[in-house]
């Protein structure tokens, strides 16, 4: 596997400057004790059942390089906030904490605890806007991604997300969440050559356009790509159609291009009278596939509407996880010097001490989780598991993004069918606080 | 100006593969005939008023350094899809075209073209896929970060987006594109370094609970940074304005903490009681400063309710572009070989040859803009420039931000008043298609 340049030279200033301000007191206060902080999200979003951790990958990477260069400090000294003595300290600094998290693929619900990062405080402190801004939207993509490979009902799909999402990082990332949770295939080439990811793609109108006359277009294309698709409809769909049923005529047995592209128009009625049309002319084995502003509903209309599709291609503003571009996540201290910290306000209470999460299943299916604090060694499957120590990433999984993905299918399947749909649940999955961690919060409310 | 590292080392695969499959078939085929084709949105969101260009700067740096790897070429040639002959040729591919733009900061209205492309076909369609990428969420950013300094009315505020961006590309974009847009402050510190964007912050939560009391967590952090602010609400938001007013009376003339920062609660009611506790302290200079989830629409509620607030922080959701992460972006080919060439879909209907941006005044205001044939010469002040020949930059500003920022500030005092609310305007600004364009448009579809 191949690590991105890109995020190992992620720049150790991009975070919030009050980090490097808190980080600069701590250390003049010489407040190092250990700290453990917890990243999760608030609660889950109406409009999700269940989520799907993501970007532990890059969160890990960054820990693992975070570093400061002569130019991070020769620009931090021209702010008149930092002393020489610190800058000189933060020249050496890395990150040697340790880190426990979910897996990448596994599902959990809010307001488990996804990451947690035991640390000296300073550390601890200065890498939460690094870990949001990679955790976040990782797996707000993968969340959404889980629902559309649900829509599709067993049918491969293929996401674009490039094009539209938020920037460079974003889109690579956007690839690589979609595949984790159930993407066949991806249009983004960067993201099939680091993650091996496999990479397909059509043509644009563009194409078409340019060559003047459809019938031309595609024969250029076959020529070039003989198991390719064809795009169909520039102008008119079914003509398009026509004229995929004439280059196959005019080939004759050469004739193996695999599958026709819908991408605008009425795509239930479009794909039955091109599967009809293509079946007449004997082009039995041809597929149909279709894309166009699609998005988890939209499949899942299709799907139910009975249409001969073979494949689904998702992209445009599905993958900015367009109903949910960004959630309440929160990354919280919940022990400091071995004294367990919590935040009270009503609506923001956080969880205090080290936790687990643990899972338990009934009959094959995952029945409820429970946070509870570690000393309490309570039962079900942990899943917070230790990934990090000291800096160094441990428990690596030999191929991440593959086990994750598989990791991710193995788990929808263990979810109770009612959150398996596109709407709101009734009940939602049931998370437990354990009797351990309910008293030390009564104990740090009373 | 330092420039970025992350952009020019974009790799060249960070685009879909069948930008890679269509370009070998125009290699193959001879089709490298000059090509016009017209970036931008299709119709203006009903959320919007108007749109605030961004993002044309990592648009001509990507293309200013577009190249294949021999890394690329060697993961391409894995695919089975391209010739030894057309890699060869990819290897001294560059970008030699030359693009027409809109400036940053220049606030437009759809379907006037943002950007526009010449180049022999092949370069013109590969470079789509970036191009989107960046122009689409850099102008959403910024035309969300015009609407938040409107309802400032004049008080600055700071955007501290990086940690719920999707992604690090998008998060530094992001705090590039709020400050092109109005914002004066960021909590960003690579933004800071790179394009001399003042940054601020105050301190987290987590540093005064880490502190145990919140009088001790305030002298820690006033002892070294004198002219810091204070977060009060950790607690009580009024108790925390307590302890402000004990360590002013603590420190005597050595205290100079500037401000206290609210983030939670009922903020207009908090304000006015913050504001009497400190003005009746003797602190009538220090400032209050609110955030918490604040849009451009909480902003203006409490603009409107007169709460006695010195400036704003606003992060959190708005800089994903909460209420329009995505919106429907068309990169099209205008122009081919000498003949003008449009899609006539309906609903999806692109403007056909090389056209002008024109925009017109009245009375010291934007009254109209009109697209138009470059040929026919119209008048009114053109706004499509041109900022790249035969690949290389031409025109550049000498520091590109601060003129943008210029003049998206001076076009929003241009725009007709009723564009400047928050809901939108009855009569949208009017953007007519030329007396000749029109023609042309009759001439194809007739």
């Amino acid at each position: 596997m191949n690590h991105s340049t890109a995020v190992e030279q992620t720049p150790a200033l991009l975070t919030d400057l009050y980090q490097l301000t808190m980080l600069q007191s701590y250390w003049k206060e010489g407040m190092a004790q250990s700290a453990i902080y917890d990243f999760g999200m608030r609660s889950l979003p109406g409009c999700r059942n269940y989520l799907v951790m993501a970007g532990l990958e890059s969160v890990l990477e960054l820990l693992e390089s975070l570093h400061f260069t002569a130019q991070d400090l020769a620009y931090l000294s021209t702010l008149g906030l930092f002393g020489d003595d610190f800058l000189s300290w933060l020249q050496d600094f890395r990150f040697t904490g340790t880190v426990h998290a979910l897996a990448e693929g596994t599902l959990f619900f809010p307001p488990a605890p996804m990451l947690l990062i035991e640390a000296p405080l300073p550390q601890a402190q200065l890498v939460e806007t690094a870990v949001m801004n990679q955790l976040h939207f990782q797996t707000l993509v993968a969340s959404k991604a889980a629902r559309v490979t649900q829509a599709c009902q067993g049918k491969p799909f293929m996401e674009f997300a490039l094009r539209r999402t938020h920037g460079m990082d974003a889109g690579l990332k956007a690839s690589r969440s979609a595949y984790l949770a159930g993407a066949s295939l991806t249009s983004n080439v960067e993201a099939g050559r680091r993650w091996q990811i496999p990479v397909s793609g059509t043509m644009a109108h563009a194409f078409v356009q340019a060559h003047g006359d459809e019938l031309s277009a595609f024969r250029a294309y076959a020529a070039l790509y003989p198991e390719g698709a064809l795009l169909v409809d520039t102008y008119d769909t079914l003509q398009g159609v026509r004229h995929v049923i004439a280059l196959a005529k005019e080939l004759g047995t050469a004739f193996r291009i695999r599958a026709i592209r819908l991408d605008s128009g009425d795509l239930v009625a479009l794909a039955k009278s091109a599967r009809q049309m293509l079946d007449e002319a004997g082009l039995l084995q041809m597929k149909i596939y279709v894309s166009g502003g699609l998005d988890e509903h939209s499949v899942a209309q299709l799907e139910a509407s009975g249409a001969p599709i073979d494949a689904y291609a998702v992209g445009t503003s599905l993958w900015v996880s367009e109903d949910l571009p960004a959630t309440s996540c929160v990354y919280k201290c919940a022990v400091y010097g071995g004294r367990p910290v919590m935040k009270k306000a009503t609506g923001k209470r956080s969880l205090p001490g080290f936790k687990q999460l643990y899972r338990h299943q009934q009959d094959g299916r995952f029945s409820h989780d429970c946070i509870e604090l570690r000393d309490a060694q309570a039962s079900g499957t942990p899943l917070l598991q230790r990934v990090m120590v000291d800096g160094k990433r441990v428990n690596r999984p030999a191929n991440p993004l593959a086990e994750a993905r598989e990791r991710c299918a193995e788990q929808l399947r263990q979810l109770p069918d009612e959150l398996l749909g596109l709407t709101q649940a009734s009940t939602p999955y049931p998370v437990q606080i354990g009797p351990h961690l309910t008293t030390l919060i009564e104990q740090l409310c009373g």
